[in-house]
């Protein structure tokens, strides 16, 4: 495995492999790796000759008031898991080689990152967009892999690529859960012990809504009531703290008015200092 | 001479040309060709194996309010052109290939998009990054050719391919001027024999500033204040004809406030129904 932090040197090193046809597959991340994160690379492991991660907590996508700063970086343990993960290159670049001091470029998939977790988190979705267009622009992949944890970047990274006519294939990983269901992600290390009970909730509001759905209710105010009493049944989420609970097209992500073949339902709760999102989709 | 409106086409196209080593020459345009594009299109022969010259009149790049209806397409002739210049590619998609309805990302160089012609022209440099990386994307140049009339544009885009990491090389030709010193433009083709002879007022201003400064002039109040005499010195163009007449920094566009080394005066001046742009650059 190599660890590169130059852009030249990685553009440089991947291009000999291309030319000797090698296929490269590609997962871009934030540190902090997880069984989530090592889903997608066992599956890009799976698919491809050559396997790139990058590990990078882009500044881009964080608002002034969000967890820049302490999201977490456990570099070594990330750096091991790749290497028993049987990873080619970890990719991980320093913040003034991605956005040198005079950067202005930014990439937008209008509408779709604006709404659901946009509509919180302003630039957000601007912020994912653009450092996944530079990675994939010095990447070059194949194919690239996204959790579906995060359903709405998946969704708005698919977009992208389509308008911006980039050759390359996307495939959403399904979410891994822990034992208790709660969806991995590198900031359930927010949680305390109380706090992490209560984060089962989310799963378990969106598996009860889908029962509640197969079982023929079509109503969304109905099934958006039932999802607000179970996300509300502990001691810890209030009203406050729920951004969204909501039932969308799986493409499009507009808010239905009734569910006809597909949907998705997707959360965003604060629990204590954690942001948690979760979502599941519905077909029927 | 290949003519091509499918992206997918084009792309496989040159892909195997790619493979076989050739290097791509791009010139971008919106078609309305004439001697400017020709220098363009004759650099690109000198410099690469494959030339490919795009002709595409690009939506979202036009104001509400401007002329994107009434923009020269005179297609055929353009077609006896570039195979005159020896071009291999004419790509030439509809409206609906590059733009489907369901379109959504745009790409913006903030900053550098939103003054000179941005100031007046909103959106307009969005419109040319998106459709430029678009064109980029699809095919996949070495180096990509773009005329210094359109000075504003020449910068973003050269910013974009620098912030965004993509291997291309961008080359800015030399504007082509009439015998009265009229920069070559479509949309010459808007005005009366009056506005005409009008428009060398641009270029002679130009001329007369730089003549100015050279002479040991550093004033940019002076010198602003001889341009618009000489710029207003006829009988058409009026102060309200006038968008702006600025002297800026050649990479950064910003307004200077002494000269040193270098500078770009720049014009955006309406002569009848044509808002025409010229520049010079300055070296002392």
């Amino acid at each position: 495995m190599k660890f590169i932090k130059s852009i030249k040197i990685l553009k440089d090193e991947l291009k000999k492999l291309k030319l000797k046809g090698k296929s490269i597959g590609f997962v871009p991340t934030m540190g902090a790796l997880h069984n989530g994160h090592l889903a997608l690379i066992k599956e890009a492991r799976k698919e491809n000759d050559i396997v790139v991660v990058s590990i990078f907590v882009n500044p881009t996508q964080f608002g002034p008031n969000e967890d820049y700063l302490r999201y977490p970086r456990p570099f070594k343990e990330d750096v091991k898991k790749c290497k028993e993960a049987e990873v080619d290159y970890i990719f991980a670049p320093d913040v003034e080689t991605m956005y040198p001091d005079d950067y202005l470029t930014f990439v937008k998939v209008e509408k779709l990152s604006d709404i659901l977790c946009g509509a919180f988190r302003k630039n957000h979705f601007r912020g994912v967009a653009t450092v996944v267009l530079k990675l994939f622009n010095i990447v070059k992949p194949d194919i690239a892999y996204f959790g579906l944890k995060d359903y709405q970047q998946f969704i708005i990274i698919k977009k992208m690529i389509e308008d911006l006519n980039l050759d390359i294939k996307i495939k959403g990983v399904p979410t891994v859960r822990d034992l208790d269901g709660v969806a991995l992600s590198s900031r359930n290390t927010y949680l305390s012990k109380e706090e992490r009970e209560e984060a089962t909730l989310l799963y378990k509001s969106l598996l009860g809504a889908k029962d509640l759905i197969l079982n023929g209710e079509r109503n969304i105010k109905k099934i958006k009531k039932f999802i607000y009493k179970k996300l509300t049944s502990g001691k810890i989420i209030k009203k406050k703290n729920i951004d969204y609970i909501s039932i969308v097209h799986p493409e499009k992500l507009e808010e239905l008015k009734y569910i006809e073949k597909e949907a998705v339902i997707a959360l965003a709760v604060w629990v204590g200092k954690a942001r948690l999102i979760d979502n599941i989709k519905i077909k029927i």
